[in-house]
């Protein structure tokens, strides 16, 4: 197997950032103005984050493509992180957009649209009672209250480089020692997550039942499969254990499916069978239109109801003001029944496995120890020979360096991955030339540092 | 002065609860479906609150006015708590969000918007350095986390009956022993808050002494003025107090503006010049899109960009992959140059002059020991003689089912207030015939009371 060289990497690192500087003096016109009113020059802090020397800043975008404010045109696998995995400006949910827009956006009154869609996820998932929030962090905070109300347990548990949004709590990593502490590169946590959270390995059953013995968590919260530290996939039975430990020791399992919805219409959820007693779906659902749901089983529900007062019922920490607006409502009602459909995945799957192929073989050509996995629509390479079954494998596998590499070399030739990792997502819209045109780069890239 | 007769209240309650249910029978039904997918028959849990037997179900809102689906007009002083206090569906937001919407949704690159908008906000509350996140919790859940970073310290501040959105640290209260509790009707929170935070009550200003004087406080979240236990004003110098002892005790002032945009364009902060380290602003700020911003002066921006890495600036809890996208920042930039503006405060800001006129002269009329108060464009009436000084005394004189009462009867004769407590906010859109149709209602009603 072949290693990098650095020297070589640092190179061709520096050719790829001055191609990008000099083919983009729009966006770094834009940018020099931005940094005297944002924060490092980007609006959201992750966004320092994209490979270039500053982001290139956008025009528009359509379906599966965008374009930035230089004229240059992207395939875009990155895709808004997932929020924008039905494709940019799905036309059924725009067109349903604009119509509630000018019957109003936040009402605070229900309307049939909240019943609707909280029917149609009860089909998707399997979940009775749903509840809407605005964003996925939202769904798991506020559904992280209700297990500890409900169980009367303090903890949590995640594990290891989970991703479940801002969640304050879920900031933890496993040390190699067996110790939990907060992650690298926290902001200032209200308190040591060690105090609201257990952490154990993904696929580590032994080290799941040490720690859900003690009677002391309330819940699991859990990607069914980790996404954002690359894809780990479960272990065959690593899901019914799961279960069997969770219901055993009366802590609830709360299945995040907001990245996994990628495995088809009902998620991971349905794909595999699993039983979740909460349930939470953002970013997609409303096609990008900030929403959220949560749900909850029958039995979880008649306990939350239990404990409900009319006084209080708006003082808890469950909440948020345009949560469920009229605009999400009528935005993910259409997502669901228009856009984000079995015919949607029907053709989305198909593409993430071609891209996949394709990925795979470059990879064998070019003696790397690397390797390319998939779960439904997306997939994802990593710098590790074999798939890592839990997040420090996964994690260990990345490398920053060669990472931004990969993705500012495929952002000069016109392609967009997400900036955290190697990941790429099909939306509808998603042509099999782009993912050829993928291919071919991908290749190109590895025959340079390979070189 | 008069007190009510309960028995009387309750009976002309049972009258008006009847007559709610029998001139809703298309809300009946749609409520009885909802209870069989939605937790307590509503999509959000604070729904329960208003105070017909089922909430009505909407059909549409144009401007200050909303349509239920039983054909009932009203007049809507709820505004969406404030999130539609630009109207509902205003023109040039709504416009700019369609073009958005088919140019893109969630983009995740920046565009010249963004930087437009924190321009504007630059403008408008004196703060160098804008962030943006999907909601006004978000942004002051960032905000403290930033806080707690640059200060080092572990501790934040709020006032006893704050309102800050979701924020988990903020539910707590101040007994009368002096000691601080988690607040009743508190769901699961994830510590006791008396860990993270503390709480004075507002306008002391030897209190508020006393808690920073220990130097182990990073922020102080303020509403420049209480807005959700009724309305709290700063007594004179109370302002020039909390700046000159945060100053001195090296704790950041984080200002939430996002109800208090009802003093005008540039809030409470511009209108008394007021001079904060972190302002917040949600909400109306998109005109319901959903949306915020969190800026931050020079000087703590720099402190800030000292503690930034690049490696890890997406896993610290600051974040939301939603956040700031752009239909939320073409939504802010359309609410901020053309709906939000000085004109329509100097509509909005006589009409609840002459709102709070009116319902003044009726209480005096009724020779009830009630008083109205007024923001700017939000006014409101509280069951004590005299105005609170703090938040107790605002919580003191809240009378949950004399409130259920006034709002029920005001729903019934086509009047919306917010669910929560008795407050009304005007709309550019709002005519003095709405404003006079409540100020006859809530005469009606106190005539009924005391008769």
């Amino acid at each position: 197997m072949k290693t990098i060289d650095r020297a070589r990497l640092q190179s061709l690192m520096e050719r790829e950032q001055k191609k990008f500087v000099d083919e983009r003096p729009k966006s770094k016109t834009l940018f020099e103005r931005g940094r005297k009113s944002l924060l490092a020059g980007v609006p959201m802090n992750w966004m320092v984050k994209w490979a270039g020397a500053y982001p290139p800043f956008v025009r528009e975008a359509q379906g599966a493509h965008l374009f930035d404010v230089d004229g240059h045109r992207y395939v875009d696998f990155c895709l808004g992180d997932t929020g924008a995995m039905t494709g940019h400006g799905p036309f059924a949910t725009v067109k349903a957009a604009e119509e509630q827009m000018r019957r109003g956006i936040t009402l605070m009154l229900p309307g049939e649209d909240a019943i609707f869609v909280a029917e149609e996820l009860h089909k998707r998932f399997g979940l009775a009672y749903w509840q809407f929030a605005l964003t996925a962090t939202d769904a798991n905070r506020f559904s992280i209250r209700l297990a500890r109300q409900i169980t009367g347990r303090p903890k949590i548990l995640v594990f290891n480089w989970c991703y479940h949004g801002s969640v304050d709590e879920s900031f933890i990593t496993l040390q190699p020692d067996g110790t939990a502490r907060v992650r690298r590169g926290n902001v200032g946590p209200p308190v040591d997550p060690s105090m609201t959270t257990k952490v154990v390995e993904f696929n580590d059953i032994a080290g799941l039942e040490a720690a859900l013995a003690p009677g002391d968590v309330a819940c699991v919260l859990a990607e069914p499969a980790m996404t954002n530290v690359g894809i780990v996939h479960p272990a065959i039975g690593y899901h019914q254990a799961l279960r069997e430990l969770t219901r055993k020791h009366g802590t609830l399992l709360l299945i995040d499916e907001t990245h996994t919805i990628c495995a088809g219409p009902g998620g991971y959820t349905r794909a595999e069978n699993l039983e979740p007693d909460i349930l939470v779906f953002g970013k997609a659902i409303g096609a990008g239109i900030p929403g959220a749901a949560y749900g909850f089983s029958r039995e979880v529900a008649d306990r939350i109801t239990a404990h409900q007062s009319l006084e209080d019922s708006d003082v808890g920490g469950v909440g948020g003001t345009l949560a469920g607006n009229a605009l999400s409502l009528a935005a993910m009602r259409a997502t669901l029944t228009k856009v984000l459909t079995q015919d949607a995945f029907d053709r989305m799957i198909p593409l993430a496995e071609r891209w996949t192929t394709g990925v795979a073989k470059a990879i064998v050509d070019a003696g790397l120890p690397w390797h390319v996995t998939r779960l439904g629509c997306r997939a994802e390479y990593l710098f590790a020979a074999e798939p890592p079954m839990n997040g420090r494998e996964a994690h260990d596998a990345m490398d920053f360096e060669l990472e931004r590499f990969m993705h500012l070399y495929a952002m000069n030739r016109g392609i967009l991955l997400t900036p955290f990792h190697n990941m790429a997502l099909m939306a509808p819209q998603t042509e099999t030339e782009d993912v050829d045109h993928h291919t071919k780069v991908f290749r190109e890239a590895l025959k340079e540092l390979a070189a």
